[in-house]
């Protein structure tokens, strides 16, 4: 069978072509849609919905693609266009997709696809820890920066990176992935056939040939802007989690967000100056506790990372010589002139420290360097720089 | 009695005198004084150091101190210079510092301070709901700017600002709760009537003659480097949460928010680009849950503020027209093609709405200005500019 994964595949040839007419019928992501072919299996509402007779919305709403449908055409043209549908049974279905299962709807939006189009070498089942990069389409040059760094040092340490090819942040996620030779996803809401932005014609044929674009709409399909909303809980269900680098108040990449804390994964947030619009939808998110800040490709790989994987340490400066002093070693320091030496006990005043200690420390400041004697007395040898 | 605030106090002058004698002999902040003087009072410990006889560290170091020790003496020429010495038991002394008794050391510095002087017409006891800006002396120009417009915000809401008078962040906060003609105290690490630093001199002079100079450290004292220690828990203990504006992984201002922390007061961190070294320790300290994010004067007071006041409502842009239709309007208004029209069939299809409902959408749609027939069928009369 053409255009399909079935070589490793328990999904036979009727169940296959159902889904591939139901994903054609169906908008992307309907939630009427998902749920009856989570409950009741693919064939079953398929035969339904061809079957006619009794009245429903649903059938009302695809009367018309109806007419036309030819699934078994479908996959040969898909074929020839060098994408495959992937079905669960197949070897290649993402079962973490399942999380979706459990997530609910937004705007009429939800569950688990009836198939996914794909082009590429990769394959869906190996993006378990891959993780998420979205983001604003009009990124500042920061937010660009900052999205193409992170995204190649999640590529070095070994993960996928999936965007959405749109401009801004999604592009600078793609580009960074590849400038570190790594593997990167693209989930267009338009059919993966399609290239939507139209200027990014060469990414999305660099990524057909070396990645993998992914659609849940069918071939030809258009970008039509509620499909977004559809895609967008793709782009949250494949990957392990999601960072979001520029986001205004209202950014469509905020959906992606909401759904994957639906999903119960990490919301990663990139914080950026609080004087751009572009960073204040991601500032509310980490300001009310729904998403965590994370700075580098090491704080995200720490929060989607697998138990004892990753861990970042606490991000330390070298210690300075003069931090290796005790307190009262510093009080000494500190009282000692900087020109003309003084009286030990001139310094046993200013430092507030014993007579006594003071000459043992002044001796060892001076064995170390630190301190010496003048005609006068006690002066310092040395600047610690600060 | 001159130099004081007896004038509402209960305090008597052989116990003011005790804690100007002991504020002399002490370095500021030494947990072994405070300590002492909490569990025995102030002349107790004077009496126990004045009187000799038997051996201890503390007589050693405050030996050579006590030879010159006149407080009687030191309060008159403290009058002389504006200053006054307010001590536990005055009127004005601030009752939360009272925190600091059960907040430990950090550095063998620690607890309530034997006394505090204090230069300007503030009061000590008005700053219950002040808040503590704090940042890097190294600032960018982005974070001076945040740190003035958060000042400007807090004075504007009645509060006062605290910092330390250093250059970058504390000079801005300071420049900025000056701008709006508010309060604002300056606690330093050198005597309250010195100038440090020097560059400082007009700004200190402002704030001594319209807010507040603070100072645990005697008159004359000189800001030596240990003394930034003690002086960074009193920012954060007159305050009723601490913002660091700036920070790099190692700054100073770092011992500022473990103090406030200590203090079960909050501490606020205003994020940053990730590529400066100035935002990396407030984001280290974001990241690891121990401050939280602030973006504006607004969130501060949400932080600060007593139950049920100031609070921020979530952000939201203003909702565009296109965001009042329902999902199946929206995927009406998509299918609609922007140039020549097209039958409602096809648009059917297109949108995978059904034929009946596209067509009662369609005339709301006309009605509303968004659809407009032509002599091939539906499209699209408006634009929502998305």
């Amino acid at each position: 069978m053409s255009g399909s994964s079935d070589v490793h595949s328990d999904v036979d040839l009727a169940e296959r072509l159902a889904r591939v007419a139901l994903n054609r019928l169906a908008e992307p992501g309907d939630i009427r849609f998902t749920r009856l072919v989570a409950d009741l299996g693919a064939r079953v509402v398929y035969e339904h919905l061809v079957g006619g007779g009794g009245d429903s919305e649903l059938r009302d709403d695809v009367a018309i693609r109806l007419e036309s449908l030819d699934p078994a055409a479908e996959l040969d043209r898909a074929d020839r266009l060098g994408l495959r549908f992937v079905v669960p049974g197949d070897q290649e279905w993402p079962e973490h997709l399942d999380g979706l299962l459990g997530a609910g709807a937004i705007n009429a939006r939800g569950g688990v696809p009836i198939g996914l189009w794909v082009k590429g070498p990769l394959r869906l089942d190996q993006l378990a820890h891959a993780v998420a990069i979205v983001g604003a389409r009009s990124a500042t040059s920061y937010g660009s920066q900052v999205s193409a760094e992170i995204a190649a040092g999640l590529v070095r340490s070994g993960r996928c990176v999936i965007s959405g090819a749109a401009f801004g942040i999604d592009e600078a996620a793609h580009r960074g992935a590849l400038s570190a030779d790594g593997p990167t996803v693209a989930v267009l809401a338009c059919g993966a056939d399609r290239v939507y932005p139209a200027a990014h014609r060469r990414l999305l044929s660099w990524i057909g040939e070396h990645g993998l674009v992914v659609s849940e709409a069918p071939p030809g399909g258009d970008p039509l802007k509620v499909r977004f909303l559809a895609r967008n809980r793709l782009i949250a269900a494949l990957g392990a989690g999601t960072v979001v680098v520029e986001a205004a108040l209202r950014s469509g990449s905020l959906s992606t967000a909401a759904w994957t804390e639906r999903l119960g994964r990490p919301v990663m947030g990139v914080p950026g100056p609080v004087t751009t619009a572009q960073s204040q939808g991601v500032h509310e998110w980490l300001r009310l506790g729904a998403a965590q800040l994370v700075t580098c490709a090491e704080d995200v790989a720490e929060l989607v990372g697998r138990a004892g994987e990753a861990l970042v340490e606490d991000r330390r400066e070298p210690v300075k010589p003069r931090d290796r002093f005790t307190v009262r070693q510093r009080q000494v320091l500190d009282a000692l002139p900087v020109s003309r030496g003084v009286g030990a006990d001139a310094i046993s005043s200013g430092a507030g420290v014993g007579l006594r200690e003071v000459q043992t420390t002044l001796e060892g400041l001076e064995t170390r360097g630190w301190a010496r004697r003048d005609e006068y007395g006690w002066r310092l040898a040395a600047t610690d720089g600060a």
